[in-house]
């Protein structure tokens, strides 16, 4: 177990594929309580994802402009190696419903287990967004639908010029 | 929204009726990732508790001895109140079971309404202390069995003197 | 079986002590879809009630003032005997979270074994209103703290009128 | 928020691929409810299908002849854009466990958004057919096992002749 | 952990507050499988019991009539020693629904924590009685419904001695 | 319903695909309880496995070797079949989280129904191993990290030899 310290970093990691209204809620509040937040997007999701890591992160940056605490960074390999790299921060995760609870607890006893100290806290989505996630956005698009309540702008351009 | 702040306390609020070793997991992990965490024992909870709050209180000081960065205190009162006279901290809850993460999700949506800014994290308990809670602890006692494993010792000390 | 009737009538049973604006966003929708829909407030609920039948009647009464199809009622009794004294209509239940939905599940299939055909409709909660029980706005109010976003002015008055 | 309707339809979505004997109960006990009642299958299913639409619509129509107010359907796109087509109707949708609700709980919230007043109920499955689904029923098939329990025999008709 | 056994127990404990056909259900099925079942009902249950412990076991036992290895017992203190004193056996837990299970998962860990070696089994309720509960039947029965369906015979006359 | 046997046999069905930890902690327990358990793998499972049948089959032997009362078998087709071949044993499945409760209670009902008097209990996953399934080892391995805590060493050696 570490010392406390009196600086440290929150990390929000994600495939971001891409980044919706849901995910920007969690950013927004956590930067406004932590004093550093990095977004790490997960290079090689295990699905495979509609936009490159290149665009995923692009997205991203656009989105989180302005909040001046937050950094959007990318990682390949285990997270928690990730997270010793960076300083040994927080995990931070958003949960919208019980099925993301049980997944992410057992990922969260599972970091902690594959390196000791690396420890997970949760954030509970705002319920306008609870029912937004980046495949429901992506089959709304697919079908035809309006996806503009659901994603910031950058991501409805970027979905746009792909039809 | 406020800013984000170098510097800032979370709050893990509970009856603590009595501390279990599975509450001093929470503290000991907060512990060493935020800078200052207070334990603030609910002075009036919605059972009526098994130990008062002086002993509540005292109980968790002997428990969280050596911890320099955590304070124990009290309130009475709305907690979102508490909160923001102590500095607009965050609320930490841990997290054993989908139903705790039901009632929990809904207090932290309740809290967040109350006040504007007031948010939530979950830390998921460790699995070694899933099944052990105040009340179970309670229950096992009333029947004549050991707790030695579930408590800290200033907690069955107290436990045996009200024999 | 019933045959296909051409007009039904949805009954929507409760506690209502007192009504939230979580349970007048479910009559406000149930009534834009039904025809006919009676509000039937449970006259001896299993917990002694902060408010009287009449009082709870009365509050529902003022807030669901316009709304045509809509109309309040109380009973004594099994819900399936009233179901079946009122036309055999269909039993409508709001949703909010997962437990709800397993405790609404049991009862709604008690309902049928108790008198065949009686059966029952969920409907999801606004996510908006997910967090909001009468049993919170009580606890909240009895903290001292300003329920006025969770339920109708009625209410909101006769609680005062209580302190 | 549409005003109250004398005379509505209710649509009841889904792949029935194939129409089990646990989506018949749901549609029976719809059709002694409702006035008007539309089974409605998706042409493209996000999982490819084993039957056709043709075949799916087929084996519908033959499972539900002698519903006088039932009439099988079929639609491509947005299911709020076919609701919206066939008079702004009610979507009906079973529940037979927890993780149903969630899915469907996050589906209907979002369904709202996509067209405002697009509202859904639930309806719990029987108890006897809560272990029946369409995927259960082609594993079980596949491994040849007895299927009559689980579908109606224009479904068993169907399937044995793929063989 | 104690060697592989040729013989062993299996007890089945509750409050039994009356016995339902829900846990006869499982007393047939576990009787149909195991050498030797004990049906064990606890002496002073958490809530204050309807009927007494006596009649509790004598509804019990009539209703176990012609279980030829079934043995109804009760017992008062920690269920872990009850028991070791029975010879070891397993504990069987019936399961309705998912709720249940969070709570009964919790008791097993507690228990097995509480004596090393005394583990516990679940076995899934009928769908047909996965509504069926000591106090939905006590409920029921109040509110001057029909609750033939719900409980043996012996119980119903118990009950009806009671009005 | 079979009538009471003195000895019966208790099969833990799986794909294994590898065996883990957690795994071998239900397969000792039920081992130190039960007379006789087979431990069936299964031939085929739904998704396309890392090893081999005959690999599959030589990990779990390695690892059970010395517990005298296990047997490991393999098995294709429909597990109901399986088990009367074997003398209608009891189905032994692990629980480690409220999704697998609700999967697993379906199968378990699904397969009475297709053969009558077969029935399944469930063990709950000790603590330590709730987070440690088949496929969180696969993917933490495909991405380079330490496996040793999560499965024997024979799995962790052919595993190894993949690379």
């Amino acid at each position: 177990m570490t010392a406390a310290r009196s600086d440290f970093v929150v990390v929000y990691p994600g495939s971001f594929d891409p980044v919706t209204n849901g995910h920007l809620d969690i950013i927004r509040r956590a930067a406004s309580q932590f004093p550093r937040l990095i977004v790490a997007v997960v290079a090689n999701p295990s699905k495979s994802p509609m936009f490159s890591l290149e665009q995923r992160v692009a997205m991203l940056r656009e989105a989180c402009e302005g909040l001046a605490n937050v950094k959007v960074d990318s990682f390949a390999g285990l997270l928690v190696d990730y997270i010793h790299a960076v300083g040994d921060g927080l995990i931070l995760k958003g949960l919208r419903i019980v099925s993301d609870f049980e997944h992410e607890f057992s990922m969260a006893l599972l970091n902690r287990r594959l390196k000791n100290g690396v420890d997970t806290i949760f954030m509970p989505s705002s319920p306008e967004y609870a029912y937004v996630s980046s495949s429901s956005v992506k089959e709304v698009f697919s079908l035809g639908g309006d996806i503009s309540n659901f994603v910031p702008p950058a991501v409805e351009r970027h979905m746009r010029a792909r039809r």
